[in-house]
């Protein structure tokens, strides 16, 4: 696929979690290296007895959406000491969460998952072996190799008996709440469509049967080149803009010229000219106020398995950043948590202009 | 109207903003006084040109949703030091926006609002004249008081024409962004439903289509009671328990034992034990972590006028803190902000055996 190799291998860290690595040379033989940590095996397995559930799905009636309750978690790694960071690979002495010395990009399940079977799956996407760098700091070719461990986690996930949707996601930033610092993504198999999911998957039916021969994500990025106010960047296979109801301070969507339900039908083209433009984009965000911007960067990709929607359904990414001004944070209150109502200071168009000058 | 006094007067602001007070005592004559302030006429009114709109309601038609755009809001008062509050009453050569020397209750129209005509409206309500106070420091007799405001304005405030739904809520600590320390809450008037009551609504209604003479609320109100685990505490005439599907780590609805609408409903005896009833509960959420607890309190009340709605709805009060561990927030990230799939740290039921032992 596309113009540039990948190399995957796959393994197994010692408590039995997968480990997938996607090389950009031949023959490193990464996955071949032990894990030779003494770790507890896994106890997630299926859902404890009634009397002390601690983690699992649980229907909230009055919202009709499903909530993770996930407790395990409140022990999980917490901002360590750069010299004791899990993410980094492993060095004499010093084992991490990766057993090989070098990675490029490489893919684990999480140790401390918020999702496990017989529910969904969590998995670690670390962008580079370089603890002090970041996303941005990325060359194109290293987010081509990242790209293609999105479409294969994406491919593989999506294969699980109980997968309803594969989600691809990045928090960047303390402010935000980030408690690791090494470049890296999640990725999740959700056994449910999550609400914002099934909200545009309902929203794209309903327009199809209002606007016959219609797509809802089509007919919006076509107006967004019409109107051009929001447009931020775009190449010739993807276009950035900042939505006409934006929720974020800064918030923008990137699609792709082309619909695609979802990152495995991308093709080599897009995939090759999708890292100069989301550099791009992440490069403003960072040079709004002078410092690496708190950002979400959410992968939206249709149901696993539900033709009709995968029929209408527009793959993209929505980058969103909570920094409203140099020195001020957009915190959720009461019309957000409370309503679900947002509120947002930033005027869109004033969004993008700032964002095209930055 | 309950067995206690309440005696209502309202005035006009210098630019024009309505000012209401609720006295526990007659003949304060506090709404004559007169603001003598040389404020700036207010500039809301209709929207703006096109070309240059800073304030409003969007559509976002890829979530089916609406977002307020309050561009005006970025300059609101930011943690002012404490002799420059504006919610404190007057004082000679310091005048706020209370022109009074001292209150009860007072509600008025923001002077930074999110919405204003003819898109709705958004009014501060202080719940007491004593800056360093807090509502978990109040009387019984004072929340008395703020419940008979808050019966008023969403009586008053639904009769507006573009009103679809009177929100009353707090945001109680810098954690969550407040700005003003102040003990003070909000009601906003919306030109729409909600996304969270929407969703209620839409629930009851398919509950009901389910099961014939059922209403999603008293059965869910009975389980909690039946099951017991979830409990905090009631009375008489409230009851107080961690939903099975809390989204945040400590989190509480409070349903009045009779079902109503929303709070005009309420009778007497429901308004009397109410007070009692919600500072025992704040009390124990600040008691968790032995300090004051970051909190959205949140009143959810039917629609209003959509008398098919207001038939099944139950009004009752949501109160969510942030905080999941005393040096730890819960942070609103990835699968929050871009998917709406909350992971709640804290199981509900250890949730309530806390709040229980608080």
């Amino acid at each position: 696929m596309g113009t540039q190799s990948i190399w995957k291998s796959s393994g197994r860290l010692a408590d039995g979690r997968e480990i997938v690595y996607f090389d950009e040379a031949p023959g490193l033989g990464r996955a071949e290296i032990k894990d030779t940590r003494p770790l507890p095996p896994r106890s997630p397995g299926p859902p404890l007895p009634a009397g002390a559930p601690d983690w699992g799905i649980r229907w909230d009636p009055l919202a009709g959406e499903w909530v993770v309750i996930a407790a395990a978690r409140q022990d999980r790694t917490f901002l360590p000491p750069p010299d004791q960071c899990p993410l980094d690979p492993s060095a004499p002495g010093r084992p991490t969460e990766i057993p090989a010395d070098s990675y490029d990009v490489v893919v684990f399940e999480n140790r401390f998952p918020s999702l496990a079977e017989p529910l969904g799956r969590c998995e670690v996407v670390c962008f580079t072996s370089a603890h002090d760098s970041s996303f941005t700091q990325l060359t194109p070719r290293r987010v081509r190799t990242v790209l293609e461990a999105w479409v294969d986690r994406t491919q593989a996930l999506s294969a699980l008996p109980e997968t309803r949707q594969v989600y691809c996601f990045e928090n960047r930033g303390e402010e935000i709440g980030v408690t690791l610092h090494h470049p890296h993504g999640q990725i999740y198999a959700f056994p449910f469509v999550a609400p914002r999911l099934a909200q545009m998957v309902a929203q794209a039916r309903d327009y199809a049967s209002a606007h016959p021969g219609g797509n809802l994500f089509d007919d919006l990025v076509t107006a967004e080149l019409r109107t051009g106010t929001r447009l931020v960047t775009r190449n010739e296979h993807w276009i950035a803009f900042v939505p006409e109801a934006a929720r974020w301070p800064y918030e923008v969507r990137i699609f792709p010229a082309a619909r695609v339900p979802d990152l495995t039908a991308l093709g080599g083209a897009a995939r090759d000219a999708f890292g100069p433009l989301y550099l791009d984009v992440l490069r403003r965000f960072d040079a709004l106020f002078g410092r690496p911007a708190p950002y979400i960067a959410a992968w939206h990709q249709a149901p696993a398995g539900f033709d009709e929607a995968r029929r209408q359904f527009a793959a993209h990414l929505q980058v969103l950043s909570v920094r409203r001004a140099a020195g001020k944070l957009k915190y959720l209150a009461g019309t957000e948590s409370g309503m679900g109502v947002w509120i947002n200071d930033i005027v869109p168009e004033e969004a993008a202009q700032r964002l095209r000058e930055a």
